[in-house]
């Protein structure tokens, strides 16, 4: 079986609250195994590779650009696309589930393209109003959404 | 100066009521000179491209796939990108406006793209809860809206 | 029926001998009523640009960037793609055939693409090493390959 | 310091005297502790993947399609991209050098974007009237150049 790929996507500068959170989330999907996605720049996307580098697990950040050295420090396999706007396809379509932060229409977008694509979506304090997205406000009930997926 | 591009988004599959008014904004936009881009398919797609057509204007379809015969009849200038969802980025970026009918993810996802990019989107009964995107109702109130743009 | 696409790729700082020949090529396209695609820059794409829009030709340029300033001012269609590199593909998606003037690696990129999707591709003094490239040396060779196309 | 990562692209239906080979150039690459990208289908990318694996190494496969159960078995990362074609120009941007085996447009096209993007590329028992590829004959011929890159 192939590991589950889990992307984590929000803002570049969030709220100073969500470091930890994403950190934590971070921590979490490595723990279970799990590989990291992101979009492979700052915040939340450092956050949580930072996290999951923590326990020991495999980070991959799909860049905007075709330089590699925009990685932050915590990525592991660097997909350079070049590709502008269009890598958070990418972003969406290379998690078999997607853990939303709060973040603007980059993050909608890639969320909406993961619902496009049938997967499931778990929004951290934020995303609810967008059917077909799981809210959930704290890392425990997180976890709680995890279950039955791992 | 270049024609203004306009890109018309929504759903292949609409409910009936749109049918007239994507249609009546594609003569909108062919009547006061513009280029219409939209996503190539059936739908809002294809009732706009064939508003516009009516009015003499220009098509521009951009396809996810490579085949151009998917193109709606009403498509002068057929991009068969290949790029599956990754092509709502072009038309999102390929337009100088964006005006959204309602519509599921990918509609969504063609929004929050325009909106990274700082396009204006009007939507048309649907989307205000976007922040940035400025709903109308009516295709006269369409019309106003259009005025300092045109 | 749809009207034919035809790209014309090649460098974007040619040897000065294919102005005129570039120039020549966008003509022919215009005047058999055919859409010219191009990638929107300088050099080749813009000497093909420059003729067809002598004879009233419709001219495409599919841009690496988002910002629409940087086509020729012989473009009528822009497509921003946002793509990179990745843009080269879409070009060569979208021409129905494609005619290929001395250039580097992107236009070699473009030629390999084509083929790849069963096109035509004709090299204008070059690429004919190319398997599956038909080369032609003037216009007039040109013309013939295109009798059975149009 | 990151690791390096090492594409190697190929035909998906090789001669067979490339299967031992290609396995060889992927063992190669995981004993020196660089990351296998490939496109991570059947053919080249199959091989190489399957004796970087055998070395214990970290295989990335980005697909041309949304399905990631079209990897080869010997995929750790998926990347499923669904940008069709377009895939092939990730493939050359995420690899900090490109090993070449015996190919088609396909392979074309990813060697011309290698080199425009300014990578090394080297090719094996082929592409050596490409300029700008390097090409070698023998495993040792290939281990020798790899001596300043490690």
């Amino acid at each position: 079986m192939k590991n589950l790929q889990i992307a984590v996507i929000g803002a570049a500068d969030p709220s100073p609250e969500f470091e930890s959170l994403a950190t934590e989330v971070g921590r979490t999907i490595a723990s279970r195994g799990a590989i990291l996605i992101c979009g492979g720049l700052a915040g939340i996307m450092e956050f949580a590779a930072r996290g999951a580098k923590d326990k020991g697990g495999l980070t991959v950040g799909i860049l905007p650009g075709y330089d590699r050295k925009t990685a932050n420090p915590f990525i592991d396999v660097i997909v350079p696309s070049g590709l502008g706007h269009a890598r958070n396809v990418l972003v969406a379509a290379s998690g078999d589930l997607i853990i939303a932060f709060p973040g603007s229409h980059g993050t909608r977008s890639e969320i909406s393209i993961a619902l496009k694509l049938n997967k499931p979506v778990i929004g951290i304090k934020d995303w609810g109003a967008i059917s077909g997205v799981r809210q959930v406000n704290s890392i425990s009930e997180l976890e709680k959404e995890l279950v039955p997926i791992f």
